[in-house]
């Protein structure tokens, strides 16, 4: 068990990594009440283990649908009516027991709820436990937009068992993978070299490895987040990978890809867009390239279509004036921020990597 | 025009009071586009000006329509989506010109488009422009509760133009008056003295006059706000009259009082209720009462359920474990907080005002 700590504007928080985590949660205390958002599916499975684990036996937890498609405002509305009729207040506690979307809708409901109550993120996904659970961004999707309305809130705890990762499919598990390698790429040769050793042949199964996954990853991401909680400046690393990877997700309406298989066909892409700009030599990106492919098969982009990837880019929200902010890698453990990367190169690199005719 | 300063955690801002106050805005740069959101009806008569002022002519709004419902999660989502639309991004600003159903329809927008843009309060409303506008409380109503859902963000500047206050409906202005006379209550006797001499006699069309009580009334919200943004204690002073007030408008389902007429029998109730309690002398409550009365005509609370009303007080945001949290007046200039009122005074304090049997 790995505890790391996340320095915030709030104070900061810690993350609880580790078979056991949720037991962390019995030493919160003060609390008015507390309750459980999750979803039907994950509660069925691990939801006596988890509230005997964090002290609240027999807890009758809030549901919402699995999918994409509960992380809306009609949702937020209807999780805080629910909250208002079981007698929440201001100093109730709401922990989000699941994924991406219950950690995102409950992180906002949490801070938007009377204005703000505390939350504790209990993530069950690779990519939630690495990535999405940490940082305090919270958002529900607008039809015209995936996370355009959210808030940065800081969680009071995060508890990561990796256990509950048993529960995922494999293609789920893969598409959170993609997001370990982009940490990879960020974080340097240590964990990048490491990954390329174990990445490969890792299972689900293999729990005492997969502890060690969790905790090397979700600590680049604390880095990061600690020095820059609102994103101003180097919380924009994170983004690598995202640009080329939200605009694949909308052009395909978030149905054909995972947001980690997107990010993946991301990474590839920007790894193209930098050596074409000069700025990584290809041998790194051959390599970096070659991470990523070694997570695992990805659903094909080719009928995707350029002029609408593009199209989608300046509406990225760290795009400026329509000016697209570019997180391009230079070597393993460096990544550069710039705005200045011709378009014709951003077509070059997305046409080589879906017609195959680059890989790394 | 006068210039107030509030304190927040984000840095503080500038409330800006007086005739010409909007051209303020012009002062703010920085912002790669602005949007103004507004309704149809005030942008009509106050458009044209507003937007000369404000140094954005030709701007074209965006609108709700005017009222309650307006100020609703699906009206937040259409509102982003048009932002989006617009080629809204992060160096955005809104500015939110209207009363407290835009104000914190427009900084709740604002406060989670994108996870966070600038905005601005141009409050055309007596009681925005002397208390709502300010202290960057945001909000929307969901079906089970008005303000359940909202954020605290500071806004960039608010700018207050009592000129636009000709406009309202006299109805609406004594409404707006009833929450003046609650600030002069808590401020002490220079404000509580001075409103005694002029309320009874004052007239929308008195600019000058209006000017000085907007920047009066005004700055005892600033002081409140700038000593505890988040209202974790000395905020909830602004809760007089609220608690009594906010139960009354749910009880009715919000349409047979304006929010300040609710609030004014708010003000009488717990005038009686600390005057029941051994907390006020029979003396400074009929005082207060008195102004309240001055202010003119309230529409009657005879019809109004009692045990409905005494239901909903444990609901109150800032209810905590079922227990009421009261804000009692002491004297003119002193109020308490407590959770130590006998429920029976609760009730014969509704009971008294709502009969007639106590007026002060």
């Amino acid at each position: 068990m790995r505890r790391l700590r996340v320095k915030s504007s709030a104070g900061g928080y810690d993350v609880i990594v580790g078979r056991g985590a949720w037991r962390a949660l019995r030493g919160l205390r003060g609390y008015s009440s507390t309750f459980i958002l999750t979803e039907p599916g994950l509660w069925k499975h691990w939801g006596r283990r988890f509230s005997r684990d964090a002290g609240l036996p027999g807890a009758s937890p809030l549901l919402v649908p699995a999918g994409e498609s509960s992380k809306s405002l009609p949702w937020a509305g209807r999780v805080a009516s629910e909250l208002l009729e079981r007698g929440a207040d201001r100093r109730s506690m709401l922990i989000a027991f699941g994924g991406g979307v219950v950690g995102d809708l409950g992180g906002f409901v949490a801070s938007t709820y009377m204005r703000g109550i505390d939350y504790v993120q209990a993530p069950t996904t690779i990519l939630a436990q690495v990535d999405s659970s940490m940082g305090g961004k919270t958002a529900v999707n607008i039809r015209a937009m995936k996370n355009l309305v959210g808030t940065i809130c800081a969680p009071r705890l995060v508890v990561s068992d990796p256990r509950v990762l048993a529960s995922m499919t494999p293609r789920a598990f893969r598409s959170g993978l993609y997001e370990v390698v982009k940490h990879g790429i960020l974080s340097g040769p240590g964990l990048f070299g490491w990954l390329e050793k174990i990445l490969p042949g890792l299972r689900v199964s293999n729990a005492a490895l997969l502890e060690t996954l969790v905790v090397r990853a979700a600590q680049v991401k604390v880095d990061v987040v600690s020095r820059d909680e609102r994103e101003a400046a180097l919380r924009h690393v994170l983004n690598l990978g995202h640009t080329f990877g939200h605009a694949i997700e909308e052009a395909t309406g978030y149905r054909r890809y995972l947001h980690g298989e997107a990010v993946a066909w991301g990474l590839l892409m920007v790894i193209r867009l930098a050596e074409l700009a000069g700025r990584l030599d290809p041998a790194n990106g051959k390599r970096m390239a070659r991470l990523v492919r070694a997570v695992g098969p990805l659903p094909a982009v080719a009928g995707v279509r350029e002029e609408r990837v593009l199209g989608l880019l300046t509406r990225d929200k760290k795009a400026v004036g329509g000016k697209v902010l570019w997180i391009l890698p230079e070597r393993i453990g460096k990544v550069c921020e710039t705005s200045d990367v011709p378009r014709e190169a951003v077509a070059r690199a997305f046409r080589e990597v879906q017609r195959g005719e680059w890989n790394g």
